[in-house]
This record gives C-alpha cells, structure tokens and sequence, in this order.
C-alpha cells in the first residue's frame, strides 16, 4: 500500500486542535497544492481567503452553525467561487460581455473544491488535521459584506486546519457506505427499498429498528428544527 | 518534500493513454480511496458510474464536445450527486418529506467532486492519469436517460483515466497564478485593472499585446461560437 493512497483512507475529519501553531513554511506548502490542483481551462475560478484575525475567526464560528472549535482552528481557508478576474479582464478587452449562467458557477464551484481538496490532502500528508465547513454557503449576504466580495464571487467552501489532539487522532473514523452499494456498471441500478435498508443498515451497523430511530432523528435535526 | 505533496504538486491532466489497461486491484484501490473521501455528516451524498460498455464510452465521446480520446480511455467514472438513497429512506421512516433545496444540490456536488479528486490523487500514486471532463454537465437530460438515472441524482462531475504516453508525461504543465494573486489576507483585495492585468500576464508569460489577442480569442471560443 502506498502512502499516497495510505494517507486519503485514514484522513478522518479533525475538530479539536493542540495549541500549536501552523509554521509559515506549512501553510505555504498547503497553499501551493491548492493552487497546483486541476482547474477548468486553467481559467483558477477561484479566490482563497486566509482568515488570520481573530474577531473574523470569533464571527465565523458563530455565523457557521455556532461550532466554536471554528474559533480556535489556527488556520481557516475560504475558497471563494470567483469569476471576478475573468469577468475583469473580459470587460477590458471585449466588446461583448460573456454572460454568466448557473453551469459557470458550477464549474467554479468545483474549482473551488478541488483546490480546497488537494489543501485538506497536503496537510494530512504533514500531519495536519483539517474539517470541512459546509454551512459558509448560508448566511451568503453576511459573509459576502464581511469579506468584501465583490460580485462575481462566492464563498463557497470552508477548511480549517489544525495539528490533532491524541483524542482526535484515536477517534474511530466513521465508516462508509460499501463499495458495492455506490458503484454502479455502466447504468444506475434504483434499489428497491428492501437493499436500501439493507445498505444503510451495514453502512450504520444497526438492525432494523435502531435504523428507523436513527433516520427519524436524523431527519428531524437536519430538516425540521 | 514529502511524495504526496509531490503528487499534489506535479499532476496534470492526461487526454492521451497508453493502450494498457487499469488492472481490477488498481480499480479497486482507486474507488477505496473517492470512497474514503470526506462527505457532508457521512452522508455520501454520490454515487459512481463506473462505464465499461464501449457504445456507452463511444456516446459520451461525442456527447462531451466531441473529445475521441474519452472513448479510448480505459476507465471512466461519473460521480453523480446522488440524493436519492437519502430521499427513499426519509421516504420510508418519516412522515413529513424533507424538500430539497439548491444548497442540498450544492452540498452533493462538493461530495462528488471530493470523491472524485481522492480517485484523482490515489490513481496518480499508482502511475495512472487523470482527466476531468466538465462537459458532462451539458446535455443533462440525455446524460441521465443514457444511464437510467433516478429522479434525484445529477450527473455532476466524470474523470477518464488511463496509463499517460511518454508525450503526455513530458508535456509541461500550464502554468497556474501566482500564489499571492489568488491568496487574500483577511478580507478580499478587489485589484484594479492594472494589477489584473499584471496577474494575467505573468500567469499566460505574455506582454500585454499578446494578452489581449489571447483574451479575446479565449472569449470567443469560450463563450461565443
């Protein structure tokens, strides 16, 4: 097994950080993979904010779901979805604007996302945790006024960083649904609902009636509270 | 540096393979590790297509742009945002559906494209290389008739992979942005023309001249043929 491959199955999500900085040389290594992640026509369709002051730090805990781990993660990346560059540089040097659709900000979004996924693997590979922060997406007004975006831009993924605690590093990781279950040859098989318990209930390892209290908590706290 | 980092670091698209194929162990090690990949609450929100059929190949050959090489690649994996394994069991358990909104859509296509690029990295440890097709989001309705797909699942994100020539390995790889272009300390810098104009020219090594004749035929084949 190599490294590489070793590193992305063990990388499990990190929210609870040693009080021990990130080094300038670490965070630059970090950031260099980002950038050298693949990205659609080489056009980089996306922008990162490093979030270094503190209060910036206090307010996106709390306007990111109130997760205040948020707060003490020594290094926080927004990956902003930006079209502003191309947008810019368009409009100097064309008569006709391009306009903009739905599949442009798509395109940035995995942009964005790839970047933000070669950061999240650099930093494992030198021992760094990382957690995904989906919920920059909500509030979008607020963040776009606290970061001064301009238009064309989104925030649109979050990553803090931090070196684990022994706690985190022995926490199990969750596991995945089977291979079996999510790989489809050639065409989507549409399990019926017997397999789609069955899958869930190997994926979450309860029977079947732990499996329905669990999926009515579950819905409930993401969908109705 | 560490070979992951170097992975991260060094690798480039490949749109042209050597006729060998991605042995099953490789295969396998290669969806082990989109399926290890980070997920919004452990919900793996996507599914994978894994193409074999070579009409099936030969359709998205031309139904992506008209890119032939798509159908000699040996491997080729859809990454679906995939709502629908979720839907059928809120389906079965609970009483009020939960509506999906365009932010659980968003929240799928980050899964995908996470699972996706740890397939990109773990193939590009073993020797194997990578091309996204963005084009796959285009012709939707066909693409989801063409793979039977189920009401909730978008076809989002598809990579080909396969062994790279020795043309493909020695090819340069295109230049990305400098580093302090993209990153913003704390709040975003909105450049002026001037300094957009500076990033540009030292991202494409192009004086400025050269710059507008390439950004004007960039836009038109982008966005006006």
């Amino acid at each position: 097994m190599n490294k590489t491959f070793e590193e992305l199955c063990l990388r499990k999500s990190v929210r609870d950080f040693r009080d021990e900085p990130i080094t300038e040389e670490e965070k630059r290594m970090i950031l260099e993979a980002a950038l050298q992640a693949p990205t659609a026509g080489n056009m980089a369709l996306y922008s990162i904010i490093d979030v270094q002051d503190q209060e910036l730090k206090e307010r996106l805990a709390v306007l990111c779901d109130h997760q205040p781990f948020i707060a003490k993660a020594p290094m926080i990346l927004i990956f902003l979805a930006d079209y502003q560059k191309w947008y810019d540089i368009f409009n100097e040097y064309t008569d006709d604007m391009p306009k903009l659709e739905e599949s442009d900000f798509i395109l940035a979004g995995q942009d964005c996302t790839i970047a933000a996924h070669n950061a999240v693997v650099a930093a494992q590979s030198l021992g760094i945790g990382s957690c995904y922060i989906g919920d920059i997406l909500e509030n979008f007004e607020v963040h776009q006024e606290l970061f001064r975006l301009p238009k064309y831009t989104v925030p649109y993924i979050m990553v803090v960083f931090g070196k684990p605690t022994q706690q985190q590093k022995d926490r199990m990781k969750p596991k995945r649904f089977e291979l079996e279950d999510l790989v489809h040859i050639d065409y989507y098989h549409q399990k019926d609902i017997t397999e789609t318990k069955s899958m869930f209930m190997k994926q979450s390892n309860k029977d079947e009636k732990a499996l329905e209290q669990y999926i009515q908590a579950f819905a409930k706290r993401k969908f109705f509270c």
